[in-house]
């Protein structure tokens, strides 16, 4: 696998890495093979366009926001000490606004936009592309926000399983007209080595949880365009969603969990809070207090990547 | 209601116009009047922050791409006459990247993502803002691009009926852990209003038909990377939605029409297929023609625009 990491600090990751087995990307798809050309059509990519060998490494950090994986992806290029002030880093998805793509040493950053089609739509052609790029062992992290449960607005939550409204671990994907239940698990090793690494980092609380995947982001607050049950309802089923175990709630994780999963990758959801649902629907934080949240996520899994890659004495 | 069209032009309007009846944009949340402030948290906006009467107009049109829609605001500054070169026309969210938003006189131009979740957050707080506006007659109009079916690439849908996977009539929507059923009927009128507009443009095929909304753009399709069925039975799938009425695919329609219908917005959906789906699921138009394709719906929602202000006879 391509990086541009010096070779000298690729040789300093630990001897005994539980993350150095190899484990191969692998699409399930019999009719690939038979296509003449790979075309990442939202990605504006492609087998015969692009080298995608010499492209792609160890980790993907997948999130929400354009905005904000370009800073995740500034930010890791400062903490992996890679030349230059970073400026320069370019859109690799630059011939379309569907989504946006950096790399950064061994790091890939995505946007995946809002919702389940959306991140659906990215995963397709990011696990096609690893595939004809040939890697092995890829990590694959979705940092974003959510609302959370009964914990304090800042806080961040890794997801032990992703689960749905009715709090089952479940993705339900309509295939033509069949619908196709998908297992939601995650890896529960990368969850505790996550964990374990925030430790280290006292400023913010970090928990792992349950995290709810819903469809929309209004119909389930009192704050929408509709809206057509009381308060009391809400906080009842947001307090039933508590007992059983979720910590806070996003649109991405289920469908994440179960395309990663069947295609062999490592997967990791890591969410900061931006509010309690129990206690309001209404995202009220100051732009600077939004901002620091939103770097916490980014914040741990630098923390991480550069544990694997063995830099953390060295950048510390 | 505020617009930067001259009085002039403005009276020009044919004295019976179908779409002159008073119609307001209501919400349906009792919620709503009890807080203090409207956050549009996606948009950027606020009712303390911006002077939301001032702002909007009569004609929404919506779209997946920000460049697209960005590139349809400039269109119709042209197409409208108005003064400048619209080079300077601004981002109304510039703070956000969830989405974007342009004014060029009465026509609001937003971008809302892909798939259900994404344009759902949008249509919610646009919805509020329209609201917010005490905006009334609205018509709204989501211009985007799909997969055909049994019909030639290029061509363009006015939709009828939005439908499932199922090609039934319904937007099922989760609410806390209830399922409720939406209609997703559109507004015939406007409907064939539309297609009586296309007949003066000879330049492609315009059809109206039922249009069949997905979850995701992949699973139904033999390049994704997961597919568990052969291209028979893909076919027979295709051909069983082509003989239910669907003329074209695409991933929004079920809840703009739900959420619409809903709210006393006059709703359509125009999109131009970029591929029939009988034949290949791969879109591989050179770059000239996939442009011209998708200014199919630009064209012809501006024409219905300028028919509907009275500005055909002086524009053409």
């Amino acid at each position: 696998m391509a990086s541009i990491l010096p070779a000298s600090n690729r040789t300093m990751r630990p001897d005994k890495n539980p993350y150095e087995r190899e484990r191969s990307v692998y699409v399930r798809n019999p009719h690939l093979d038979a296509m003449d050309e790979g075309i990442l059509y939202h990605l504006d990519l492609g087998t015969k366009t692009h080298n995608l060998p010499a492209m792609f490494g160890d980790f993907v950090c997948v999130g929400g926001s354009s905005n904000r994986m370009k800073a995740f992806a500034l930010f890791m290029h400062k903490e992996l000490g890679l030349e230059g002030d970073g400026d320069d880093i370019e859109d690799i998805c630059a011939g379309t606004d569907r989504y946006c793509m950096f790399k950064t040493g061994p790091v890939l950053s995505l946007s995946h936009g809002m919702g389940i089609p959306s991140i659906s739509i990215m995963l397709h052609e990011l696990i096609k592309l690893l595939h004809h790029a040939r890697c092995c062992d890829v990590t694959i992290i979705r940092i974003g926000t959510s609302g959370g449960i009964g914990i304090a607005p800042g806080s961040v939550v890794i997801t032990d399983t992703a689960v749905d409204s009715f709090f089952k671990p479940r993705f339900e994907q309509v295939i033509l007209d069949n619908v196709v239940t998908r297992s939601t698990e995650l890896d529960k090793e990368l969850a505790t080595d996550l964990f374990n690494c925030s430790r280290e980092i006292p400023n913010f609380l970090t928990l792992i949880g349950h995290t709810m995947c819903t469809y929309d982001f209004y119909e389930g607050r009192l704050d929408g365009a509709l809206c057509c049950f009381s308060r009391e309802k809400k906080l009842d089923y947001l307090k039933r969603a508590y007992k059983a175990g979720v910590r806070n709630i996003e649109m991405e994780s289920t469908v994440f969990a179960a395309m990663c999963g069947l295609c062999g990758l490592r997967a990791a959801v890591v969410c900061v809070t931006l509010l309690d649902r129990l206690e309001s629907d209404q995202i009220n934080l100051s732009h600077d207090v939004l901002v620091e949240y939103q770097q916490r996520p980014q914040l741990l899994i630098s923390n991480f990547i550069k544990k694997q890659l063995g830099l953390c004495d060295q950048m510390s």
